[in-house]
């Protein structure tokens, strides 16, 4: 049994949570929290503050990482590190070298291995992007997010004077992704690629148009989008829009001879996306226990991983079964 | 540079050849034939008889094995892995355990690495089958195959009295595809998920109805699935069936949580079989050449490699960029 720890309970923490319930091989050990450990109920886990993290150390064979935020991760990364073997999903791509170095040095100090920026994006499509472009060298890879929930936006609009509750999904351009597929010349823009539909509930007596408007002007977040705005009841809201689907699509097109093209097309299609982050994390934490426990040490990315350590067969079952 | 030879020059290793000019770190040193070798034109590379193989032995890095058949590679697999480091696309499915043993003692005797199997089914589908298991264990993985042109069935509608030249196409059904996509509740069967199409030159004077029953009647080829038959002319079969295009799709659908699902799903569309087959040798072989140099002996599968080998790219740079 692979004794896991896990490291913040809001969405992610839960999605990690279900997922465990989901190997045979991988039980949860603790969650570790910044609440009052009395205050979570988990589906049996003991609950632990995470200032008490060291008394786990021995109990632990991999702490999964479910900080809400890149602000959480970058301090709880190198924390963690020095205590367990760590996975994390630290998304802020900009910052991914110098994190990696932060948390390669704690690990390194400690004695641990510790996987960053795991999950669906970063994660599955970072490991497809390189696959498809080292498979065919001679082409362009085009990433297309949704349809799906972002939490980003919809937070923005719920900062809208007037807006109670609201949920955006940004969608792919079906006649964009149909003319990458096909290597028809198209120019790839923000507009061009992805639209955004946004369903708000305006307090009452509030003015919709004004409303309508500070969305589709709003810089950054709409303004270079094709935007609807619906109203709708916080009944329809509850009914409608209670998930967190998400997904996307990595697209490499390229050349194998002159006038010959191929493609390989990864595609995600999520009912919740926190639930199936916590899977990609759950799988790769058994990566990563495996990993340090042949000696490995130090910080790793998804592209460090084998496929033989992602899985719980063994290599002559899958061998066997799986080519 | 990594060092290339190319071990068998028909349509795959043709298909090397060419994947190899878009690789800049790569090079053809040597293509090996069992044929003359004065009667072959490569690219550039020089040809050698398979005999004069161990006079290469230090001018190569890997040793790509594109022998056009099971029994070429059963015995091309273990005596190549005593001179190379060596990589192949060897798909008898049922013979892979005992074909892995035979090359990893190969290897081990003569102090090389090998990877047995690669391509894209085996190969980069059996990865993904693998990896759509890790992240959703609760669920089932479906694969379609095509549309695409099937050389073993082509070449059994060539034997058929009458026959001047056939191609067919295996298509997968996609109300299926969809059903599957959808999680509905669908029996897949060998009818309900592929269908044959078949575009045959009849000899002039052929019965036609006699050469349709044929086919579709033919048992294990034909007879368990819906199959066209099309007579065209010779010019019709050259204009517009001159190319070996093929692919297929890889779902897995899984529950992430009760009642929550997710879709992984993995698409080829190939212009060229051969050539993109070609295409997965040649990554695969600078992941074994660089395995190789850190001191890995024995045999080993696609499950055992990770993307920073696969890819050209240094990790930092996949990490800044890739992630």
């Amino acid at each position: 049994m692979i004794r896991v720890a896990i490291n913040g309970y809001g969405n992610l923490g839960r999605g990690v949570e279900q997922a465990i319930t989901r190997n045979a091989d991988m039980e949860t050990v603790v969650v570790l929290t910044r609440r009052d450990p009395s205050s979570l109920t988990t589906l049996g886990a003991p609950v632990a503050h995470l200032e008490d993290m060291a008394a786990w150390e021995d109990k632990v064979d991999v702490c999964l990482n479910c900080g809400g935020s890149a602000t959480d991760l970058a301090e709880q990364g190198p924390q963690a590190a020095a205590h367990f073997n760590t996975v994390d999903s630290f998304d802020t791509h900009a910052r991914i070298p110098e994190y990696f170095a932060a948390v390669d040095a704690a690990a390194r100090q400690a004695d641990h291995l510790a996987l960053i920026s795991t999950g669906w994006d970063p994660g599955l499509f970072s490991m497809l992007r390189v696959l498809g472009e080292s498979v065919l060298p001679d082409g362009a890879t085009t990433t297309f997010w949704g349809p799906g929930v972002s939490q980003g936006h919809s937070d923005a609009l719920r900062r809208i004077d007037g807006v109670l509750d609201a949920r955006q999904y940004t969608l792919p351009v079906p006649q964009t992704v149909e003319a990458v597929k096909a290597g028809d010349d198209v120019e790839l823009t923000t507009r061009s690629m992805h639209r955004r539909d946004c369903y708000v509930v305006a307090a009452p007596g509030a003015d919709r148009s004004r409303i309508e408007r500070e969305i589709v002007e709003m810089p950054n977040y709409f303004a270079d989008y094709d935007t609807s705005v619906t109203f709708i009841s916080a009944e329809q809201m509850r009914a409608e829009h209670g998930g967190i689907p998400h997904g996307g699509t990595v697209i490499r097109r390229g050349r194998t001879s002159e006038g010959v093209s191929a493609n390989v097309t990864f595609e995600l299609q999520l009912g919740s996306n926190p639930e199936f982050t916590g899977s990609v994390l759950v799988a790769t934490g058994r990566a990563v226990a495996r990993m340090a426990a042949r000696g490995e040490r130090g910080a790793r990315t998804v592209f460090d991983l084998t496929l033989a350590d992602l899985s719980p067969r063994t290599p002559e079952e899958l061998r066997a079964t799986y080519l």
